[in-house]
């Protein structure tokens, strides 16, 4: 197999040198112009621009992953304008999300290790699903550096749960949530050394501390009826496992997941070696059945979570080009697009002819047990596209768009089969270039990985922006570039810069999210007050905040003690936002109307510390702060405790 | 004195209860139209949108301090797309900035309690000046939380210097830098009990720990020609000080500050009583002199710091309406504008009658030995405006534009005096009525706090934004509203969700500044590799990044070693950021193009583990990805080092 003449070898050789990637991307030919084309806009917007305006414009969101943000970026479309963030894995005090808040600090936690995690590389965002259509009741995501999976809850857009997933230390990448939101797969791409390790190396596995090889697989989560998350099994096997989707519709029943790294080596160089991978399918069925026969293995760290074997369930594989990274799945479930990222060459699987080809036998080969199913039989077409082939997604009307990052552009195909009565083109053909700058890593199109794609909106999430904005630093921005792919050629409604960095994101229609504004207050009437516990050495502070003030307004405690503050903002107004913040003491947290949070601190040292309102609240926001007195251990007699005002 | 008819003090109840606040602002109608005074637009988009149109069109960088975020927000005007954020004090995983950087951690360390701090709540930018006008070589801005000052160098776009101030426990406010970028100022808002208060306490001044009150200030910092700060000066006083500002122009040598709470209440109700407060004039060379003749007192926690008691300077009070929020002077250095945050009351104080007032001895009382200038005297204007006046920015032509946090509005106002030749229009009057969306915390004209402001561009920084933009939860974002103040009536070019939370801002032209898009390397060649210190069980890792691999691409290391890995990313492309997380090590930094900076951790408990990079850099970046061993103790001997390849 040769790709635009090169012996693949060569190319992956040249690839891997980085220079081919380089010079791709840096010679790009700016377009200054723009008047191409130039059609009457819907997109322009008034001057003046009326109060209001995005807010009855925009048509959905967008639930971009944050990448190394740890949580999600979400905004508005067309508009483009990012209305929130949503922490998640880290850390991030703009948004309320701190570990001094004790709900958090158990969040981020490892139950195993109690070890806090404050780092997350957030990638594959999955909606909830009923029959395979989003239903706007929450969004999950994955951490790719621990293993982590976290819930956010649409109501409130704040991150409800997140799940440790046992017997790994990290490296996750593929993550996707079944179409009936009851249960969601994640994909450990980095090679493990489970402490089971010995058990499946005794399968006639090499596995070696120093050297490598290791273990991978995925790991099954169940889904419960209020949204929250448990660990269901975990299937391990020989390789790692990249994407997973859940299948659907035609693929009902079937997990399907890429292998890269089907060499199994440990460095970069030799993870290209085979000019095959493959991809994997998996029959739920025979995860339940070995679950339910007790045929598997469990962990000392998780010993309720059953750990099945490779072999003892029912997969087979297909070969595709090397190195493939994204599996995406056509609407009705059927097609699987499969593109290795280090050839130009992307492959349609249909699933209808992967079930007849598992049905007649029709295998060329095995790994590790695993029949390999003849390739060109499941193949629907093998499609010589563009260099690096990362991510496809689909549209409303029967059409694939593939992005490719080395050539800096998206592809768009018809697809075949009975889609080929939304579209009436040629199948399997490149129907349109589009041009991005630079280098797309993910796109998406709105609704384009579920049974019912909403179209319209294509976005391509450029992973070099390069010169595309105005100057701000070696550290550049993402290029977030919105096309509108409703008419018969492809426009660019806008560029917009995005924070680091973006995976694959998820769009929504507005109308079907319903956020709350306030938290509602509880009857019962707050009593706010101090208590000392000199047992444990803890005062117990429970406050109020409201425009402009707290209650109490001072408090005094021993030196060293601990400070457990249960604060609630009793506004019941939206935006009116309150937040604590206590000078000296690394605290500050926000507090949404409504909303009650706990706050842990150590008193510290003797002296006078204010506790203020972090949100410009009100006109009198400046004023609304309070004292802390922390006082000398040696100084401290129980007449100095706060005392209830008169 | 009444405002609208109620008499001060019911109006002050009155807004502390929050009910006029809310009402006002909850029942502002909404106009849904928007065809009123439509005009041709200047700002329309073309359709399709050319790439690097953004990047052509936009005029100047708005440099937004991020409340509690912590650092800025970077944005372009006037396409108003965030292109950088700016992490300082905060910890910020998206944009490179966490504690495992052993330069972020010294920075975020408290140097006197060794304690970390990374919470922050930035203010006022700041920008370096040269001769009272921007220069476009750092901005430097302020933390309330703690005492902290930071710099950022425009150059990288990264914070370079974290200052901490001594003898305070944070709450700090106001900042300054001065006219040429010698000297800044940051005054003390939260009140405080320093280990000298008894000196001062000697001076008449009455300090209790219990009851308050206590005392407050300024620091002043010397800022070399490099841009590093220093800890130059302290001035303590009976009263807090709010914001500042340093004379240039008609008002050079004197600094400026307001004090909302000269009642020296401890409570929120207390720091109301009085009907006016005051705005303070110093005269800096009396301060120089302090110091020069040795007549200061100072701390064990900063024994070089002089300390100065407030009545060792020559310093002047006048009295200014109802706490005061921000003092800002007009272009020339002459007008100084002071509002009464609980009033409707903006005074424009004129600096031309303070110095005539001294040098007449023009007073109507004291206050702790400090002079009252004659109220009406030094006022060039009383003007009755609005409710809640905060934040005033001025223009190219003679005019103030004034925020108004209760209204909901800008009103401008012509200046008088020499100013009158630019606008022609009658001074001291309002001229405009502009409505923003809703309650204006802060306000910025493009340079507005300069000798030669820009103009053009209005940005009125909403605190509530409530339903300007489509739902996203309780927490919602701010609203920062743009207007062209370049014609006779101010228009709305754009909307902008930021996130939480914007105080003072500032703009400077694109064109003034040039940052770097890749740190140059070192001439001699990087010697990759791994050396073992067994003495202080440290592993030392020598690493390079580069598409697609890290150089060592494993290690070895004995369970719970310190691991410390300087790192470099030797690309000198533009854009190409390669970053490292090291799984199930809470490790995850950025490295922009040629940086090279260390990271460390423990090594932890034994097991396999990969370091990877976050960043999507090649077509091949997942298989960029290296294995730290982790061999246990009483499995280790050295003969499992890492060896270099042969």
């Amino acid at each position: 197999m040769r790709v635009f003449g090169i012996p693949l070898p060569h190319l992956a050789a040249t690839l891997l040198a980085g220079v081919l990637v380089g010079s791709i991307v840096v010679g790009v030919t700016i377009d200054r112009g723009g008047a191409e084309g130039a059609v009457e806009s819907p997109y322009a917007r008034p001057y003046p621009i009326p109060h209001r305006y995005w807010a009855e414009t925009d048509e959905m969101y967008v639930f971009a992953s944050g990448g190394q943000q740890g949580g999600f970026y979400v905004y508005g479309l067309p508009s483009m304008k990012m209305v929130a963030e949503i922490p998640m894995f880290t850390v991030d005090q703009a948004w309320g999300w701190r570990t001094e808040d004790p709900k958090v600090r158990e969040m981020l936690t490892n139950p195993w290790t109690g070890e806090l995690a404050t780092v997350g590389d957030t990638h594959h965002a999955s909606m909830s699903k009923t029959d395979a259509v989003y239903d706007g009741r929450w969004v999950f995501i994955n951490d790719k550096i621990y293993g982590r999976v976290g819930r956010v809850d649409l109501d409130t857009f704040r991150t409800e749960q997140i799940l440790w997933i046992p017997n790994i230390t990290g490296g996750v990448h593929g993550f996707n949530v079944g179409p009936n939101t009851d249960v969601a797969m994640l994909n450990i791409e980095f090679e493990q050394l489970p402490e089971f390790a010995d058990q499946i190396s005794a399968r006639g596995v090499d596995i070696d501390l120093l050297e490598g090889p290791y273990l991978g697989g995925f790991a099954g989560i169940d889904i419960a009826d209020d949204g929250t998350m448990s660990n269901a099994f975990q299937v391990w096997s020989p390789w790692q496992q990249d994407m997973v989707r859940i299948g659907w519709g035609e693929s009902e029943g079937w997990v399907v997941n890429t292998v890269y790294n089907s060499e199994r080596a440990t460095g970069t160089v030799g993870m290209f070696e085979r000019e095959d991978d493959y991809v994997f399918f998996w029959r739920q069925q025979s995860i339940t059945d070995a679950i339910d026969s007790g045929n598997y293995i469990t962990s000392e760290q998780a010993p309720d979570v059953p750990v099945i074997p490779w072999d003892d369930v029912e997969v087979y594989a297909a070969k595709v080009p090397l190195n493939p990274h994204g599996i995406d799945v056509s609407p009705t479930g059927r097609y699987m697009f499969v593109g290795g990222k280090a050839t130009s060459i992307v492959t349609a699987i249909d699933f209808e002819k992967v079930l007849q080809a598992i049905e007649e036998e029709r295998f060329e080969g095995e790994e590790f047990g695993v029949p390999i199913l003849e390739t060109e039989f499941v193949r629907a077409a093998t499609m010589d596209l563009g260099l690096g082939p990362t991510h496809i997604d689909f549209d409303d009307k029967g059409m694939a768009y593939i992005g490719f990052f080395v050539d800096s552009d998206v592809k768009t195909v018809p697809l075949g089969g009975s889609y080929t009565d939304l579209h009436g083109k040629e199948p399997w053909k490149v129907s349109e270039v589009i041009p991005v700058h630079y280098s797309v890593g993910h796109l998406m199109v709105a609704g384009g990985d579920m049974a019912e794609p909403y179209g319209k909106y294509l976005i391509s999430m450029n992973k070099l922006a390069k010169d595309s904005f105005i100057p701000h630093g070696p550290l550049i921005a993402e290029n977030h570039e919105l096309f509108d792919i409703s008419g018969n050629k492809t426009l660019m409604i806008d560029q917009a810069p995005f924070p680091p960095e973006t995976h694959y994101s998820q769009a929504i229609p507005v109308d079907m999210i319903n956020p709350i504004d306030v938290y509602p207050l509880a009857d019962e009437e707050i009593e706010t007050g101090v208590t000392y516990d000199y047992d444990d050495k803890v005062v117990n502070v429970t406050m109020t905040a409201v425009r402009s003030w707290f209650t109490p307004a001072s408090f005094t405690v021993p030196e060293g003690w601990t400070v457990k503050m249960e604060v609630t903002n009793v506004e019941q107004v939206m935006d009116i936002t309150h937040g604590i913040a206590v000078t000296g003491h690394d605290v500050s947290l926000s507090l949404d109307p409504g909303q009650t949070r706990m706050v842990e601190f150590n008193a510290g040292a003797p002296g006078v510390y204010w506790y203020y309102c972090i949100w410009f609240c009100s006109e009198l926001h400046l004023e609304m702060r309070g004292r802390m007195i922390v006082i000398a251990e040696d100084e401290w007699s129980p007449d100095k405790e706060w005392q209830p005002p008169e």
